[in-house]
C-alpha cells in the first residue's frame, strides 16, 4: 500500500484509510459512506444551515439533514443560545435540571395522545421502552411489527442477524404496512397474548417507494387495539416533529398509546423520547430505563427549543412547501429530459425514485451526477427537508438535480 | 392538594409536582431521588467542578460525579474549549468530522487489547454490541453473567423484570463473582454453545460491599475463554478511565476481547465505545450498530480531550489519592465516635458501609446529616472521585461527613 502522506490522496481519502485501521468497515451504520455512489465523501469539516462542507472542501446544499436530525438546520441560533445557556449552568449532574420539567410539560401538551414522557438518547432507547412498557402493561408477549419496516439497532429489531439468535425475536409476529387483512391474521396468531403493534408513521423501508399510511389502516390499528387491550405504538422515531408537532398520525386522526421520537427533537441534540397515554404509566414506571446521559439538560434545553421554534414558525407547514418545491423541480426537469420519475413520501420527506430502474442504476447515477454540481441527495432512502431550506437553496439542489437528470438521460438513451 | 404556588414549597418540591404529573414516578431510573434520604434534592441549578447547587442554592461538595461521567470536573476547561470549537464547525452531519479518526486512533493506542473500536451513546449500548458481537463471531449463543452484576437498562440485562419475556435472558448463564468454580460449572452448562464471558471491572453490585476482582479469577475467565473459543467481554462502563486509562482489568494483568465504556469517556458528554481484539472484527462489521447521534463530533471532541488531559495529569493516580484521603477520613472520623464501618472499592470509586447495617439506616443517617452540612454522598451505590476533587475539597467533604458521624453515634448509642 502506499504511503498515503506520499500520494495526492484527497483528505477524505487518507481518513477512511486511516479509519480503515480502527474502525470495523470504516465506519459503523448507516451513515457509512460505502453504501453510497462513488464520489460521496466520508468526512465532514462544516454544517450551516441546510449546507455541508466535506473536509476536501466541497459545498453542498444538503437534503439529508444528518439523516433526520436536523430539522431547523445546522447551528439554529435560538437552539444553540439556548444550548449555550444551560450548558454554562450544567449539563449532567446528579439530576436533571428545571428544563426537564418544562420539556416534559410542553410535549404532554403539545401531542395529544401524551399523558406522560420518558427522555432517552436514541430512538432504539425509545422503540425499545415502547414494546417493554407494552407487554409490562399487559402481561402478554407478542409485539405486531410489520415486515421490513425499521425500528433500531439491536436484536430484537436490527435489520442485520449476525448475532441474534431467534429468541431475541421469538415474541415479533409480522404483518404487511397498509393491509389491514394481515394484520387480523397476525392479531388472531397471537391471540390474547397480543401485547402491542408497532407500526411506524408511514412506510420508510429503505430502497422501496415510500407509502404513506392507508387512514383506513390506520384506524384498523386503533380498532383492533382497543378490542384487544393491545398498546398501539407510534415508531415516530424519524418521521415526528417534521409532520405534525403532535404526532405524525395527527394526520390520519388516529392517536396512538405509544409514540417513540428522536432524531428531530433537538435539532441534532442527542435525545429521544417516549409518551404515553394514562392507562400505561405505571408499567412505565415498573419498567426500568436509564442511561448515564439522560438527565443532560443540553440537549433538553436544545430540544425545548427546537419545538418552542418549530411551532412559531410552523416548521411543517414550511418543509412541506419547500419539499413541494424541490418534487415540481424534480418533476419539470425529469420531463425536460423525457424521464420517468416516481415521487414517493410526503414533501418534507421525499423519495425519487426512476421507474424501471430495480438496482438504483440510474438513481445513483442522478446522485452522483447532482452531487459533483453541488447538492447532496440519496438514492434509496428518504430524504429530509429542514427549515433552513429556503426557495433559494431549494433551487440550487434543482440546478444541481438538472445535471443530475441529463447523467440519467444519458444511460437511458 | 394545595395550590404549590400559594404555599411555601421549597423550588424542588415544586418541581417534583410538576414532574409527576407527566413523567412516570417523577423520574426515570437511577438518578431518582425518591430512593434518596430525605433532603436530597432532585433538581440541580450549577456545577462546577466536584460542586453542585441544588435550584434551592444550597451548595455541597459532590462525591458522585453524575454517576461516573464527571471525571475531570464539571466544565473543565480543555474539554469544554475543545466542545466549543468542533461544535463551532458542526456535530451531527452527514457522517463524521475528522475527529472520529484521532479518538478512534487514540484509544487503540491506549487501551492493550484494542485493534478497533466502534462509539455509541449509552453504556448499555455498548454492552448489548459486545454481547451481539461476541455471538456472531463464535456463532454460538450462550453468554455468562454474574449474579446481581448490573450490565444496563434494558430486557437482556434490566434489573426489573417487568416486561421482560423469559426468551430476552434465554441464553444467559449465571455465574458468581470472584468464584472461580461457579465460572467453570456455568461454563460447563454452555457446552459447546460458549459465545462469552461478560465481567463488571469489579463487583459493584447497588447495596453490597465492593469487591475487587481476585487476579486468579480474572485469569481464569481468560483462561476459560481461550480454552473454548469464547470471548472475554469486560464492562468496563462504571470504572472505565477512572482506575487505569488502559482498561480497568490492566490493573490484574489480564486483557479482554471486547470491552464496553462508556461514563466518564467524554466528561459528561454523551458518548459510549466498544474496543475489541482482531479475532472480532468482522463480526463487529457484520453486527449493525448505530444510533441517529453517534457520529455526532462534539462528544468525540470532548471525549479526546477528556482522555488527553486524563492522561497529562495522570487522573487515576489524582483521584485515587484523593478517594484514599477521604478513605482515612472516614475511618478516623468513625473512629472518633466509635462506629464500625465497612470501607470497600477501589479508592476512586469508593463505598461507606456501617457494620451490621443491613437495612441501611444508619448509611442513610450519615448521608442525610452530611447533605445538609454540605457534602454529597451516597449510602448504597459505589461513589466517584474526579479530578476536580483537591485535598481542600475532601476535606471539606470530611467536615460534613463528622455531621454524619455524629449522628449515627447518637442513632447507635
Amino acid at each position: 500500500m502506499p504511503d498515503s502522506h506520499t500520494t495526492n490522496l484527497s483528505r477524505d481519502a487518507v481518513l477512511r484509510e486511516r479509519a480503515a485501521r480502527v474502525i470495523p468497515g470504516g465506519l459503523w451504520g448507516h451513515l457509512n459512506a460505502a453504501k453510497l455512489p462513488a464520489g460521496y465523501p466520508q468526512y465532514y469539516s462544516r454544517a450551516e444551515g441546510c449546507r455541508l462542507w466535506d473536509v476536501d472542501g466541497r459545498e453542498v446544499v444538503d437534503f439529508m439533514s444528518s439523516w433526520g436530525p436536523i430539522v431547523l438546520g445546522h447551528h439554529d441560533p435560538v437552539v444553540e443560545e439556548a444550548a449555550r445557556r444551560q450548558a454554562q449552568l450544567g449539563d449532567c449532574m446528579n439530576g436533571p435540571a428545571p428544563v426537564l420539567v418544562e420539556l416534559a410539560e410542553r410535549l404532554v401538551a403539545s401531542i395529544p395522545h401524551a399523558e406522560w414522557c420518558l427522555l432517552a438518547k436514541n430512538g432504539t432507547d425509545a422503540t425499545t421502552a415502547c414494546v417493554t412498557i407494552a407487554r409490562a402493561a399487559t402481561r402478554r408477549r407478542k409485539v405486531l411489527v410489520a415486515r421490513g419496516s425499521y425500528h433500531g439497532a439491536v436484536p430484537w429489531c436490527s435489520p442485520s442477524t449476525a448475532g441474534v439468535t431467534a429468541e431475541d425475536r421469538a415474541h415479533l409476529v409480522f404483518y404487511d404496512y397498509n393491509d389491514v387483512a394481515s394484520v387480523r391474521a397476525a392479531a388472531e396468531a397471537a391471540k390474547c397474548d397480543l401485547a402491542g403493534i408497532l407500526v411506524t408513521a408511514f412506510r420508510h423501508d429503505m430502497s422501496r417507494t415510500l407509502d404513506l399510511p392507508d387512514p383506513a389502516f390506520a384506524r384498523a390499528l386503533r380498532a383492533i387495539c382497543d378490542e384487544t387491550g393491545a398498546a398501539l405504538i407510534l415508531d415516530d422515531v424519524r418521521a415526528g416533529f417534521r409532520l405534525h408537532l403532535g404526532g405524525s398520525w395527527e394526520t390520519v386522526g388516529v392517536r396512538p398509546d405509544l409514540a417513540a421520537y428522536s432524531k428531530a427533537i433537538a435539532n441534532g441534540h442527542p435525545l429521544a423520547a417516549v409518551t404515553g397515554a394514562e392507562w400505561l404509566r405505571r408499567a412505565a414506571t415498573e419498567v426500568f430505563t436509564t442511561g448515564s446521559f439522560w438527565c443532560g439538560a443540553v440537549p433538553m434545553a436544545a430540544a425545548l427549543a427546537t419545538l418552542e421554534e418549530l411551532q412559531r414558525i410552523d416548521g411543517p407547514a414550511r418543509m412541506r412547501a419547500m419539499g413541494q418545491r424541490l418534487r415540481d423541480g424534480f418533476a419539470a426537469g425529469a420531463e425536460r429530459h423525457g424521464l420517468r420519475i416516481i415521487q414517493s413520501g410526503p414533501p418534507q420527506m421525499p423519495l425519487l425514485q426512476f421507474a424501471g430502474d430495480a438496482d438504483f442504476r440510474l438513481g445513483e447515477a442522478f446522485c452522483a451526477a447532482a452531487l459533483a454540481a453541488g447538492a447532496y441527495f440519496h438514492p434509496r432512502h428518504n430524504m429530509f427537508l429542514n427549515c433552513a431550506h429556503d426557495a433559494a437553496a431549494v433551487d440550487r439542489g434543482l440546478e444541481a438535480a438538472e445535471e443530475g437528470f441529463a447523467a440519467v438521460a444519458r444511460l437511458s438513451g
